[in-house]
């Protein structure tokens, strides 16, 4: 249980400080302003990426901070899961800053799943101009007629056909479906009904240009399309791909996506807790700053209070979500359950919560584009859904805590 | 204490849900759809108003549903605030119900405002347009600048000029200064900063198209622009206009204020708590027909709990709303202070807490306009700011106990 | 829905009020003292009553203020559930006022089965001295060894055999049962686990003193003993009565454990509320009176909010106890099942709140009998578990509420 | 952030728990039976401790699971504030643990004190017999007649006087001072109310023998005396001591006290989570064990997302206690206030909401003597209010957090 911060991981985040600081946060009140001007909500499929996204990879790509999620040491940074913690909550002071860095979802799990499981053929293809930016992809699992919470559930189809595989069905929420440059999905379905409860599924990649991939709409998260990324509505109408295409073979498809969960989820949990801080952070300057009967609104009523619940409730979370980390470099995600699960309950919900706290501070402003405190809470809101709902993750805490009571009625041990 | 409906609000009840069923359910999902087509976000000088709106409201006013808010039995229905409360939660049911029932805010505050306070000349012109829902107002009093939460903070002036008052200052989230048909605003401003703390605001009639007013935009709330009705932000750059559209005298502004809110008060909570129920209907129906892990979600984990606890909730928010109108109509808002106070607190937190489970219990969609949750989380989280923050109304209620403590150390007399 | 205080209601609170304030108050301390001298925990078989308990009550009577609770007009007041619920509000402002006006459980129960179900005989034999104070009851239900939640697992039984029914079984937290003028008690037990669900208990008249009616001891109830009531754990090994002994007839006792329930549950919710406007009272005297950091406990941190909280909580509480009670008056207890359910919940889990934030501004003091919170607190905590635990309440209004939704899945019906 | 266990750790802490298996678990209802037996309530002057507590601590002396606590390695284990913490926690499962460990609060300080900041001749006379674990000790500070939440407040008085020093004064919530091996009292006072805010206390050793002792009775906390121990108030009227028994000098009370406070808290809060596992092992168990309505309790309702709840809850706390351990162990107590005050709320707050959750599923055996649940909420509930209650702790953060932000109002910096 050593949390210790890495050398690589103190000079990394020494670097994306610096970064953020010098080119980040500048350019963010810029890009929202261009990106919505650019973007209109109504006309998705004209979305456009700023330019000044661009100039903003060139110059991470620049000083190395790049890919740094990657725990392979030539194509990424090579650093464990704790190792890239601290660094995924420092990108998440900033909406813009994972792309920045090439490190936002879904791309991150993509290429995760493309260098563990893909061929080489595949890697050309796909993970090396997503490693370079170039490109950006789609991860197709959420259904809009089932509970999606529950796997089994899904009715998309991947069925083999000769040398090809036959895909059908319909998926929402596959998140940067709008973006211009995503070129390709990895689409998650039932291959075989009848197969033992985890060989059923598979994965395969579908570039966006086949025939019968069908973009019907973008949906708005909390009001928000998240342009110019987006989170599409897809129909899959009988599209045909190489079996090539296949991850792993068929009946693979739930394995990966167990591997692709534990670190993902850490990213998410971490950046939460960075966009925590951030909204902390602005609790503080509304507080400090605004006055009202006389004194600041720090001052008044439970605001201090607040503070301190909000900060108790950040550093518990972040703590949790290391060792979480920790445990999934030390045994595996497969043996953290109860605390990759624990992570994902707490801290989306403490995001959650301090947001709201601050929105209220902040009154209307706080509810409009001015600051980034709807987008948080949409963050929030989203987390608390995707990725397994809170109630599946409790669910999975209590079975492991019913599991280990049975085992040891009388155990005592603490960890 | 008797808050049984009366006659004329169980008459009224009936034929505002057989309206509401017949009429506004079915053509709801095509309201938002058309609206959004219409009115995309970015373009609010050329919002326009869904044809359906105005066949709608010829029906309603054709039924005899129409300013059923107003006091006054020629020009509305004649019901006091506790007949009129259940009214305004069957409207709260759906969020387009207000206006086509003439119900919708800040209007009816705008008529009670002309309606007891304005002059013959003031009424002719604008109230009694207000009351045939040919054009729609606005209310000027939040400002971005200071915290409004302290009406002291207030800037925007206020101030005679011979025949003339010159209204300078900045105003935001003015609700329904979007909307084509709106023709003036309210605004309250400073007129007499050395006067006595409730002497010195005025507030007057303002014509939007008067020289001055310059409307800079309109502000997402949560990321919503509620077109056609839009919040905005509007400069009064030296407007002039006559001393006849003083309302009152220079210096009644506090007063009337004071007047407009309780009975508003009690619609904003009646509202939310109908759109409570409609979240708690939506709650019941994902719970019911959706399956996951082989049972209804209603049979998951807490789900029954939750259901239970969002009943006791509403219901107990709904009788102290109840309670806070009848003390209204018996002793008026200055002695319900506490009871106004409280259900400002006690309604939206509840509405925000039933969508917020509802919306987990969607799932991604709960996040999208395929139900209306968003828009009501909205309304409620806009809710909590508006009219006074949360902890303005907690701290009026903690000075009237306070007071009432120090006046009756051993009171133990109950209500 | 009318809960105007009737004018009886009005008088009878004048007078209760003035009487504990001329009578109770100023013993309470003393009582409390001197009970705890006379009765310290090891030894009920001692216990005794306080004399000033006796002459309280001579007083108590002499004043009219006797036997409220009793909707009968000749025997007790003649008041409506909802007319008495006012008056349990203010006995809850003390532990010893109840038993004062001859209105404490559990006797004021078994007197409303005995009134309401009781033959000429058993009124004459029990119900008469328990009318005049000159007696008390038990009424055991709960037993050690199952889910008492769940009435089905009871296992105690009563069976009938001759012109006896006999009487097997452990029940424990049966409260009064250390008191020495406890006379009898009303068991509850299977009768017939082969009939229908609602038809397989009865109860049954027990006198204290009848051979194998075997007291074992009396139970802390975080660590209060109650004296001189105590709540107790009793074996019944084959007691035998008369068949006149049985309330009703066997199979009954579903039926009229019922008819107690419902009133039964406004006078323990009323009690709590009087209970938390105790504590609140408590709250704002410590609040206003001790002083750290240079300013009274009130002015600091969250305090303030805290006052407001627990006023709105306390308010909507007691409205929706008013609710319940009417509701009982108008339709009966079957027919309001939601609203007594939810008082059930609402009511103890504000007291136990609001004594909790009590207990905290006194610090040490709160943790002492030298101000009565921790017996409040345990009163709070007791009634989450007596009469149905929190869960058993929310599962029956959810059930209700599902019930309701599957019958009218549009209705928007607001009460 | 290294919390890995050290190998003394692991070593100890297998042994313990073994220890624990063997020899408490088996003696503790016996024990909590015979000590009721031997001490009931009332008579504290005769209390006894049961015979079997030393044959315990004899044989955990004799295992070398003594004095583990203590930081040096020839008196103690010498084992750092985070090495011990995780053996707290185990003793944290029993009540009667830390005592037979001689690892129990106050002497635990007050052996901390001495070692630290006492006289070869203090410690030859007070410290080796409480190492020995002969004698115990008694620690002064509180008082009844002001907020001691706020030490400023403080009134008894220590006062040099030729060669002595008088102590006056009226201090209570003495914990241990009715135990008949009490020997001694670390008392602090108020010596210079006009010096430095943190030069005017002082500490002194008085014997609680000497003249003008005067212990006037054990106070109830939640109705437990917690015999053998007590909590008593004491008046010390004009005491006399030599000078040789001040710790330090005049005047350095409050620095002593700071110094006791950090690993003091640390082990307050493991043992209060080794509480809350114990708390949810008796949920699990009665959860498993007891059936309602045809099932496990722990599948009905909400109960297993209680389950979760409490074991992330727990998590992360247990985790911010390592956090505050290790940074006390890094950069000492006064770099680590945000920490300490952090698991001070944190802990007890857990614990006590997970012994709430267990005594409802235990219904009424949760509330007695039968399962130690009311033992352990008075402790969560002490905790809340010992050692700085909540709103102190809560004030500390949010101070250290405004000034972080005044000092870097953009910083990023995660730690």
């Amino acid at each position: 249980m050593d949390f210790t911060p890495s050398p690589r991981t103190l000079d990394y985040r020494k670097r994306l400080i610096a970064f953020m600081r010098e080119h980040i946060e500048p350019a963010e009140a810029n890009y929202q302003k261009e990106n919505r001007r650019l973007n209109p909500d109504g006309n998705w499929r004209e979305w456009q990426v700023p330019p000044m996204v661009s100039e903003l990879k060139a110059k991470a790509k620049a000083a190395g901070l790049w890919n740094l999620f990657l725990p392979d040491d030539k194509l990424g940074a090579g650093l464990t899961t704790l190792e890239y913690a601290p660094l995924a909550e420092v990108m998440g002071h900033s909406l813009l800053a994972p792309e920045v860095f090439n490190c936002n979802a879904p791309d991150t799990g993509n290429m995760e799943v493309l260098y563990h499981f893909g061929t080489k053929a595949q890697q050309d293809q796909w993970l090396k101009p997503l490693l370079k930016g170039e490109i950006r992809s789609v991860f197709c699992m959420t259904e809009p007629d089932v509970a999606s919470s529950d796997a089994t559930n899904m009715q998309a189809s991947i069925v083999a056909d000769g040398d090809e595989v036959v895909i059908r069905g319909r998926k929402w929420w596959s998140t940067g479906l709008g973006h211009p440059d995503a070129r390709f999905a990895i689409v998650m379905g039932l291959t075989d009904a009848g197969a033992a409860k985890h060989q059923r599924h598979s994965m395969v990649l579908v570039p966006l240009d086949a025939e019968g991939v069908i973009i019907e709409r973008m949906l708005p998260a909390f009001g928000e399309y998240d342009a110019p990324y987006g989170h599409g509505e897809v129909i899959f109408d009988n599209v045909r791909v190489p079996k090539a295409n296949l991850i792993g073979g068929l009946g693979d498809g739930f394995k990966i996506a167990q591997g692709r969960l534990g670190p993902g989820r850490i990213h998410h949990c971490m950046r939460a807790l960075g966009a925590a801080e951030k909204a902390l952070q602005l609790f503080m300057q509304r507080g400090q700053d605004r006055v009202a009967f006389g004194r600041p609104l720090l001052q008044l009523g439970g605001n201090m209070e607040r503070v301190a619940d909000m900060r108790i409730a950040i550093d518990q979370a972040r703590l949790l979500t290391f060792f979480a980390a920790w445990k999934i470099d030390q045994v595996g995600a497969m043996k953290a359950l109860t605390e990759i699960s624990a992570i994902k309950v707490a801290a989306p919900n403490v995001l959650q919560k301090v947001v709201d706290e601050t929105i209220q501070l902040y009154g209307g402003a706080g509810m409009s584009h001015d600051v980034p405190l709807t987008a948080l809470y949409a963050m929030a809101r989203a987390l608390r859904i995707a990725d397994g709902p809170d109630a599946v993750h409790r669910a999975t805490i209590a079975k492991v805590e019913l599991a280990k009571y049975r085992d040891h009625p009388n155990v005592r041990d603490p960890r």
